[in-house]
């Protein structure tokens, strides 16, 4: 058994989460804060004018706190005394006729890391069960969107700094523990055998959405029924739109194929791109790119250690974009003219990587995209990682037309790019390289 | 080129259907009734502390008078000109870089059924072009989920009778015109092709969850991405859950596999249910409960004609299938004694069938779940059946023990049932068939 398998046998360590939460407000509120977290799941919601469910997903911070993956659950940890409780949906018999018997309280404490399991029937007397008329709610660590909603609901408790318990979790959440690393390296597998039943299939499909089927057997059938997010594939120029969706497009006469797609598991999430050549092989153009967006992938990985700067690091892949570019002839000049001027923005115009977890662009980067140096602008994670913390790495080279054209319009970039040279390239499309969990393309197809 | 292809060729009827809606308004409401109707369109909305917009789905309502399925965008038809106008959002250069050109305004003219196109920015001048500060806005059609949410906005206008444009359109949707048919074949053509992949799946694949991934490779490969509902992928016992939904049980040992699951197409809605063996061929218990389900659809399906009356076609269902429950030896007494005592509920607890169209359980159906009659209690349609409406006729006939032990401890139930030979067919799980687009299971296996 796989060393992340035998650790997903164990429980989602709620408490121990919990406990770093609790440790982290202690340390950012130093008097008078509450003695006890509550926090709500996310609640059962019907689609409009409909009568079934709306797909669910479990609240982020909910699950960090309870590892409970059920929808219309609540839970309350007591910090002195490092006991949690979380509350189910009580059994309805009406509903079990229909929908089968539900997970019951005893085999919840089973299931999760959890101290008591009770109804959530139960949740207003165990919220208060000594409150006399006229007395104060206890105090209460709560977020704005976990609040209880009615009126009734809010006199059994006072939430306290509704900023303080959102933002201690985001925080706790940046550094991973090892299961949730065996989480991830899970949704990894998954998404590593979709994207390789993809390069085999490239052949043999003609249109993008084909090759979004076969991603999406290979997930559902490994047992992820969720996407981490909306996967990207995009053949040809669609591959330089970075927001690319519709993935409706015939293939003929396209050189690469950009898939950025991956698999949720048990709310985490991977996130893998590759590029590839639609008819197995680069072409001189398309091989060029590669080349230059796998060493800039290479050079950073290579870089990541504890307390890296991160803007140090995506600074390197713009150095060896810029000098991957002046070999081929699409910019020319000096270097560090180029670097200084920002004209490889136009060719890699999005951060470098993100945190991952439970999202996929997960929290606590405190990114600023009102920043004016359009090198860092859209950097999604900003000054040194942390031990523990889990980052992607995602260069890109793209020519796209509504990006690079304004550049061969200003004076003070047109001199670094090669507008003939350039020609050459529109059909490359754009490279993204994202994930290191399976081998690079050459493996397959060269 | 098939026939419902060639009609899809053209655009959707919306002016069509905004006329017959102004009609069935006209008659209902006699004076005074405003002259205009304004519908918005379903909002892009994002997931919760996250970055990614939620899964978008039209409403309904919006769609069924524009045919168009984009985000944010609004409607106003003029009824004494009957003149109908699509507001969609304006080109955001910023989002041009990473999403690619959006729809522009002549494209929808030319896509959809529409007279003018405008940006949603010139929606509030368009509302009340000549409103002087102090007169009163104009009296409008619009329907409570669908209205303007801010104070500004809802100063445009005077929503009339918030009831009155909702049921219209609900009524007008019962009856379909042929380009939805068209529509409702397209969905049901792909879902077709997804039932009889499985079909031919059966045997090579261990788990529900890798048949579901089968089903819907196929889906998005022929080009639909939505699913009409959650697909149900049940083997065994959970094919008796009518709403089962977890689709991750391992096969081996299970006789048959119920698949209710089926293609969304442009918002229509195809429904499917088929129930097979999961070894090729069904065990003799399972051929039975089929041939008496299959005898069930043909009978009602033989019944179907305008203005029959839905409550005789879920009758004739249960007369079938207590005969057929009778002829096995698992039913015993006389026909019409069991069919009195409501027997027959314990085997087929569900309605037999729903309006099908842009919701999977389509408006209009009228159902009385409060009714004291367990037999017709969960009928989603009552009354008779206009011409030119589809409705789905799905029969069932399943071994669930939280349905069927009360009535073996019931007094009134026990005696028609004969508990020893129900024993040798708790295992066949249930059999359910639904829709008539492709060969019933004979075709395929035996």
């Amino acid at each position: 058994m796989k060393h992340h398998e035998s650790i997903l046998k164990g429980k989602y360590p709620a408490k121990a989460h919990c406990a770093k939460v609790a440790a982290y407000l202690k340390q950012t509120i130093k008097d008078d804060s509450p003695a006890r977290i509550y926090l709500q799941g996310q609640k059962t919601r019907m689609i409009e004018d409909n009568d079934e469910p709306q797909p669910f997903r479990q609240r982020r911070h909910f699950f960090y706190l309870s590892g409970c993956n059920l929808p219309d659950c609540h839970l309350v940890y007591d910090i002195p005394t490092a006991s949690l409780t979380l509350f189910i949906p009580p059994l309805d018999p009406s509903s079990v006729i229909w929908s089968g018997l539900p997970l019951l309280p005893d085999q919840a404490l089973h299931k999760y890391d959890v101290d008591h399991v009770c109804t959530s029937s139960e949740l207003y007397d165990y919220l208060a069960p000594t409150r006399k008329p006229g007395s104060s709610a206890p105090l209460t660590f709560a977020t704005q969107s976990h609040l209880p909603i009615d009126q009734y609901e809010q006199s059994y408790f006072v939430p306290f700094n509704l900023n303080a318990l959102h933002n201690a979790i985001d925080e706790c959440r940046v550094t991973k523990d090892e299961y949730e690393v065996a989480m991830l390296r899970k949704a990894n597998e998954v998404t590593t055998a979709a994207h390789i039943a993809v390069l085999k299939n490239l052949k043999h499909k003609h249109n993008e959405r084909e090759l979004e089927a076969v991603f999406t057997e290979r997930r559902i059938a490994l047992g992820c029924t969720e996407q981490a997010y909306h996967g990207i594939f995009g053949s040809g120029h669609n591959a330089a739109t970075l927001h690319y969706v519709a993935n409706n497009q015939h293939l003929q006469g396209r050189w690469n194929l950009l898939v950025d797609a991956a698999a949720e598991y048990e709310c985490y999430c991977a996130d893998v791109t590759r590029t590839m050549p639609l008819n197995g092989k680069f072409n001189e153009e398309s091989e060029g790119i590669y080349r230059i967006v796998q060493k800039m992938q290479q050079e950073c990985l290579g870089m990541l250690k504890a307390a890296v700067t991160w803007e140090d690091v995506h600074v390197k892949a713009h150095e060896v974009a810029i000098e991957g570019l002046l070999d081929l002839g699409v910019l020319k000049g000096d270097k560090k003219d180029i670097f200084d001027s920002k004209t490889s923005v136009a060719f890699f115009p999005h951060g470098l990587g993100h945190y991952l977890g439970m999202d996929t662009h997960d929290t606590g980067g405190h990114p600023d995209y009102e920043d004016k140096d359009k090198v860092f602008q859209y950097l999604r994670v900003r000054g040194t990682l942390p031990e523990g913390s889990v980052i992607t790495v995602e260069p890109g080279v793209y020519f796209c037309r509504f990006i690079i054209e304004p550049y061969l319009k200003d004076d003070k970039h047109r001199g670094f790019i090669d507008e003939k040279m350039l020609e050459k390239y529109w059909d490359v499309g754009g490279v993204r390289i994202e994930g290191k969990s399976y081998p690079n393309i050459w493996a397959f197809t060269c």
